[in-house]
């Protein structure tokens, strides 16, 4: 769990290619390699990427031990030369790249590769891994952190999901794109130690069951905590037991020159118990007493809650955040795609005009317009798009439109992987943060909407689509000859 | 990734409750704890258990190093005298559980846990991420396998979804307890590895672009695989293209003493193009060439396209597969909750009184009739039911039925740890997936129903729900006081 993927942490056919690129010359070609998704995850309207640094740091790190030769030694399908020819590999390509906690959009490449075939080849699988994952955790938590800001009481985000995260490695990279996406913290003390983050907790049924009762429980606790102390209220009964034991023990503390933290609420109606909570806090004196919740929450149990008149001030949102959990959630369908080889453009069909890849060495342009809003992007082969050129929508063709004037032109990506090095010292979690923070309050408003947004647009410019057509075309007459 | 998650892999409130535990002299008492889930996953009737033998490793080998104890001492919550203790600390306490693979259900204690409550606390986290995840997939599988099984030619499963899962340990931990659910490979080299597993893959559309046309891409592959080929039809034109050149290949092969191994289908109407090309392989002398499909497949997808007179022979399931998604999926949300306490039961009620826990040290009994079939499953504070004993339902006193006669008993569960040692050797992933097959080949068909499936009944002893009804009656007066 704690080191980087060994070179085995692929698919087998990645290996029986790169034999195969080896055994008739073609692995050092070079290659350019686009990784993208297709469909916005969770209905919604932007995605936020994160996962770039630990994949940076995958492809720096990326070796065959001796131990994975011999393993791959023992399949049968391996010959020794190319079992040797792996004992010296290492990734040496370029990467080009959104920074991490950008809003990104579908059909965009996203981070594109450069490197000779057999290592773009090999390094698919891993970087699909890390990318899909921690882009669906922060879009999923970015989601979380709109709904509950949406409250005129505020609220913020903590992940709680360890317990039901898929294996450590989805925990701890759940905790990190959490963060990314605005989580204010995470329960999972080994994500606090690896990436830095702020740790958060409060206490569970049991330490309740492990007194006499609640109220002498709630008191042992706040003795050892006196200023950190958050209560659960619901072992035996919210409103009966728990809320007059929390007061009890608030008083406690603060006769003895401290304030209790919080108390959390972990079933029932939370909309309902939160605002006679709010109200008992309020009305004995301690406005300061924050109220947190968990139990099966989401962006939209978050959203009908606070609809409802809710008063709760941190979600602990655990499975929902920690699986990206939730229609259209659970996996991102990011993909990896062949665009150019020895310098000429390549791409699949398939039976599928949605699935075509787009061919060519591209380039990302975001326009943002005289109030610093962010219009639309567009893919070029080189340049900015210019007023007047035609954009053409990622998979619909009959779907165009002219570039207005008055537009600025970002360059959307950077370089951040040279000669398999990175080309500057990783970014700080707290900036990625701060970057999708920033991104988000540049997008156009409807498409920060849960559901039903506006579709932001992704346009080819001539130069893309032209070149996909032309390709397209000769594969089909090479088909039909 | 390659080592079991560190001590700090836990919830920063397992951490603060043992130094309270510590503090008050609790940590010592003896706790039972049981791990159970409250609802069927992906709205079926069984689940398989699976990821005890991970967890069991995970118990022996966990301790706190001196770099867990220097990050902890900075975080400003924990005292040198508890730090000291953790330094010593392990896990000694008993396991009793299901075996993996065995058909298991909702409210049934899977897991118990008996140790000194600080040692019993702390696992808390690290138990349910690995038994949730393992067990929700294994249950994937099988509802997959179920599905390919139910052709009238057959089928099998393999694991696909490295590149899909959510981090490095979920694709491994996903294709471990795939096998344990009946898939009979997967693609990824490092699962194979660590869990021996067979490794299977074909060649990707890269493989294709990378050569002057596709023929040449299938030359090529077949060459270098002549008896491991199986060649992606859809690059350019599954029917049109990958068809006719698959053909030639399977020919060339042929003739020079090989045979081609297989063909897969990535896109497009999967029934529709098995059929055409079953019918063109068969007219053209190659009816054991193997028909592999993949994109975005499901127990749901596999079931329909059969259902159209599919003639696929294995299915690479990825995404779904390795993430467990699907309605109801995504998560199993098991529970760990304290049962007794130096000797007393203990429970929680809450708000919702499906979350009610079940005090005291629980057996799990198996009825099975005298034709082998499981009938019901009964807990009970000792002995297996007698005939006329009254079972109720765990959520609802009010749905109960008397033991009827003639039914053999056995006990689910064995002693699989004592003193934090396992009891025995740790079994094979081969005797788990045999065990999963028999145990689901012994339920009433109608529990293996995909939906609305027959509800297998679990039914609380009299002695059970006594027990729970006097706790809660007596942590309620405690309130009303």
């Amino acid at each position: 769990m704690t080191s980087a993927p060994s070179a085995l942490f692929t698919d087998l056919y990645q290996l029986t290619m790169m034999q195969g690129y080896h055994a008739y010359g073609l692995h050092t070609e070079e290659a350019v390699f686009d990784l993208y998704f297709r469909k916005q995850p969770f209905g919604g309207g932007f995605a936020v990427w994160a996962g770039l640094e630990p994949a940076l740091a995958m492809l720096e790190t990326l070796r065959f031990t001796e131990e994975d030769l011999a393993y791959l030694g023992t399949l049968g399908l391996f010959r020794p030369d190319f079992l040797e020819a792996l004992r010296g590999w290492r990734f040496s390509g370029r990467v080009t790249a959104f920074r991490e906690g950008s809003v990104v959009f579908a059909h965009e490449p996203l981070l594109t590769v450069t490197a000779p075939l057999w290592e773009a080849q090999l390094v698919e699988t891993a970087l699909l891994n890390t990318l899909n994952f921690q882009t669906l955790v922060a879009t999923k938590a970015t989601r979380c952190v709109l709904a509950a800001e949406a409250s005129p009481f505020g609220g913020q985000i903590v992940e709680f999901g360890a317990r039901r995260a898929q294996g450590p490695d989805g925990a701890l990279s759940a905790a990190r794109a959490a963060y990314v996406g605005g989580a204010v913290g995470t329960s999972n003390v080994e994500a606090g130690r690896r990436y830095g983050l702020p740790l958060t907790g409060t206490h569970a049924h049991a330490w309740v069951e492990s007194f006499p009762d609640e109220l002498a429980a709630f008191r042992a606790y706040a003795e050892l905590y006196p200023d950190s102390t958050t209560l659960l209220l619901d072992t035996v009964d919210t409103l009966r037991s728990g809320l007059p034991n929390a007061l009890t023990v608030a008083r406690e503390l603060r006769a003895a020159g401290h304030e209790l933290r919080g108390v959390r609420l972990d079933s029932g109606d939370l909309a309902y118990l939160s605002r006679r909570i709010r109200a008992a806090l309020d009305e004995a004196g301690f406005p300061n007493v924050k109220i947190v919740a968990s139990n099966d929450l989401s962006e939209s149990v978050i959203a009908s809650v606070i609809a409802e008149g809710g008063r709760i001030d941190v979600y602990g949102v655990g499975t929902q955040l920690a699986t990206a959990g939730g229609e259209g959630g659970g996996a991102l369908g990011g993909v990896f795609k062949l665009a150019q080889l020895g310098g000429i453009p390549r791409m699949k069909l398939t039976g599928d005009p949605a699935k075509f890849s787009l061919p060519g060495v591209k380039h990302v342009w975001r326009a943002v317009n005289d109030q610093g809003e962010l219009v639309f992007d567009a893919l070029t082969l080189g340049d900015a798009p210019r007023t007047g050129d035609r954009l053409s929508a990622p998979t619909n063709p009959l779907r165009a439109s002219r570039v207005p004037g008055g537009l600025a032109w970002e360059d959307a990506r950077q370089v951040v992987m040279e000669g398999g090095q990175r080309t500057g010292e990783p970014e700080t979690l707290q900036a990625a943060q701060a970057r999708a923070r920033a991104d988000l309050a540049r997008l156009p408003a409807g498409t920060r909407r849960a559901l039903n947004p506006h579709l932001y647009r992704v346009g080819l410019g001539e130069d893309v689509a032209g070149l996909r057509d032309r390709v397209a075309e000769g594969l089909r007459v090479h088909a039909e000859a």
